[in-house]
């Protein structure tokens, strides 16, 4: 008989737990046969172990089946998702999937809220008055099979092992596991009925991971459960020292998707989209090649395909489709303040981290589980790393609904650019494009 | 603030705890404010991570002031206290008390109970009909004034951290941590009021240690919590790869007890009590030197004085002194069945473990916490490694109340025996002594 203080022990030695070891533990956490501190010492004894493919890949079946499993093989040919691993800036779900959708791939995700540093797609998509993020299950398929796209926060009851799990590791010291990330955020994949992932892991001040080794290892880490699990999966290695594009907070980045949906958008974000875009309708088995996807995807970005197929989601979903068409009427600021430069030189650093948390200080974001969203605040980033800058100019500007936190913003944004007198490389977007087969 | 989650993420990361961080830990598992979960987390940090001496002492001293703290400053001048780290045969205590107790050292002590292959002092104590285990705290006190020798289960809320801490460690793979075994023991002794401690730490199959390197590790570290915290400290390391003395079982390790306060008994297990009882008496500030020592303890050994002391005690705790004073009246079991020696030759080996696990077959031990114990049974291995073997000549006799368990015992005892050809050398009493100060 499988006792779970048997499994502690097998991994705290460094042993490969079997499947069947795998399905009872994650079945015992799931019911409450194992209690939290068994799960909290395996979980420890993981941190430092770590899991091999297999082990990790076991995990997350497990995961996905501990609740309702979506199936869409009745509702689309080949259901594809993305999943960034969250930074700052980072709106580009909102873009990608009308965008992708626009061509005829069908692309339905459920996203999450943001926490920390890091914000959410569902808090974004929440600055649009009236759009709904809770639809149900049936809802969801429905839409997907009408319009081809669906955005919507969790629905049923999806892998609550690793709703369990991520709740015991966040108070055990024993969140920042490879294996246990990875099987976490592919869980939710598949349970949500993806076949084909791809995979936005960031890198930088502003993400998870700081180095683009532990980038690389959690990647490989992901990308390695995929093939196991026979789920084609790309993983591209992104930058996030700086914010992507130029907004931070809710109503300030649905603007910059609209602008980019328009075929604007600031260039590092338009184009971190295009490639994400581009892996999809490949791994779609739309396009037959990157270079063919991104042709099409410039197509439907320039053409106005992506916006229309925007503006149906804003209504399907029961938002204010107005709002959306003059953004102008979106949640905004009492006070903004263009804060310029104070001296000329070239831009060397634009701390993501501290700009996300100055953009939480702000409102735009949580400090715990149960803070409120200030949909209208936030920051505009207007330089880049590498960057000539002159004196003078706007640097960033504030969007504030309180003056004393407009003054600390002022002065923590302020102190999160670094301007020097030697010229700088501009960062790269991606570092790596790590595959499953 | 300080916050669990902190304190295990800086024990996963290889910090070392302060005297306030581990304070607020143990009163936070004593109080149950800190969850359990949290507290296995740690622990498995804690196997992975270890302790240093300065963190182990902290702990110590934090589980012992967990709960109440017996001062016998007004009962004792120095308080001495031994602790054996449990092996098979390991009746120590009963010689060793009263011995020590007879030379006008007064020691009050709180012994276990047996669990798995290591039997407990208290279970045999409990075969001597009548005999009280469960004095209070003033009891204590006044018997150990009054007669200067006490044998009790542990009276009092004597380090209930220490409790909770190992019925966690049980469940959760983090038993085997030195930092947390030597911890557990120290806070013990804290508690009880020890001043100087003589540490009998056994090493080999029938031991928790297997290997004289960990057996050192592990009093190391109880050494050095003696060194810190104030506590002069003693740990000899001694042999358990063969039972000490003859007899494994309750009834029969106290006749075996009672033999050798009479001034026979097995020569190992007398040099052995000897050996303990010698640094007892200096470390006490009795005696100037062992050699003094040992001189006054065969004086008492031999002389009488130590069984006198043995019966006082008996007497004082309800015990039933004519039972002691004709150990024929102590519980026997029914089958009684001496086996021979199935051939001529060396013992290479007499397997305390296998020893220890077919006495608990027998019964005289607990396989789990809610067994009961039959006084009665158990083994008398007649023969030690080295020992020159006939054919035919008794090699062990099994004590048992079902002829089923004799039987089963009878082929478990007997491979548990190995006779060979080759000349062997004797098993050492003693591999180590190590002192605080």
């Amino acid at each position: 008989m499988l006792r779970a203080v048997d499994l502690i022990t097998k991994k705290r030695d460094g042993g490969e737990l079997t499947q069947a070891e795998i399905a009872f533990f994650v079945e015992g956490l799931t019911s409450g046969v194992i209690p939290d501190y068994q799960v909290a010492a395996w979980a420890m004894a993981v941190f430092f172990r770590g899991m091999t493919a297999r082990e990790t890949t076991y995990l997350t079946l497990a995961m996905a089946a501990s609740g309702d499993l979506l199936d869409l093989s009745d509702t689309v040919k080949l259901a594809v998702d993305k999943h960034s691993t969250g930074g700052v800036g980072d709106k580009v779900t909102l873009v990608v999937e009308p965008l992708v959708a626009s061509c005829g791939v069908p692309m339905g995700k459920m996203s999450g809220r943001g926490l920390g540093f890091s914000g959410g797609t569902i808090d974004k998509l929440e600055s649009i008055p009236g759009f709904r993020t809770a639809l149900t299950t049936a809802e969801f398929k429905a839409q997907l099979k009408r319009i081809g796209v669906v955005l919507t926060g969790q629905s049923g009851n999806l892998t609550p092992a690793d709703g369990k799990l991520y709740a015991l590791r966040d108070v055990t010291g024993t969140v920042n596991s490879i294996p246990l990330i990875a099987s976490s955020v592919m869980s939710k994949k598949i349970a949500g009925g993806a076949q084909a992932i791809v995979l936005d892991v960031k890198v930088g001040t502003g993400a998870f991971m700081p180095t683009v080794a532990e980038a690389v290892k959690l990647a490989d880490a992901m990308v390695a459960i995929g093939r196991h699990a026979q789920r084609r999966t790309v993983a591209l290695i992104a930058d996030m020292n700086q914010p992507l594009g130029h907004a931070v907070g809710n109503a300030l980045e649905v603007r910059e998707a609209i602008d980019t949906l328009h075929g604007g958008g600031p260039a590092d974000f338009r184009e971190h989209c295009l490639v994400v875009a581009a892996h999809l309708l490949v791994l779609a088995r739309h396009a037959r090649g990157l270079p063919a996807a991104r042709a099409e995807l410039l197509r439907a970005l320039d053409g106005g395909a992506a916006w229309a197929k925007f503006k149906q989601l804003v209504a399907a979903q029961g938002g204010d489709v107005d709002a959306v068409e003059h953004p102008e009427r979106l949640p905004a600021a009492r006070f903004v303040e263009v804060v310029p430069a104070p001296r000329s030189g070239i831009l060397s650093r634009v701390d993501a981290r501290e700009i996300g948390l100055s953009s939480v200080d702000l409102g735009a974001g949580r400090a715990t589980k149960a803070d409120k969203i200030d949909h209208a605040v936030g920051l505009v980033i207007h330089h880049k790393v590498g960057d000539h800058i002159r004196r003078g100019e706007p640097l960033f500007t504030v969007h504030a609904n309180a003056a004393d936190r407009l003054a600390a913003a002022r002065s923590r944004v302020l102190a999160a650019h670094r301007i020097g007198a030697r010229a700088v490389q501009p960062l790269p977007l991606f570092y790596k494009t790590l595959k499953s087969h």
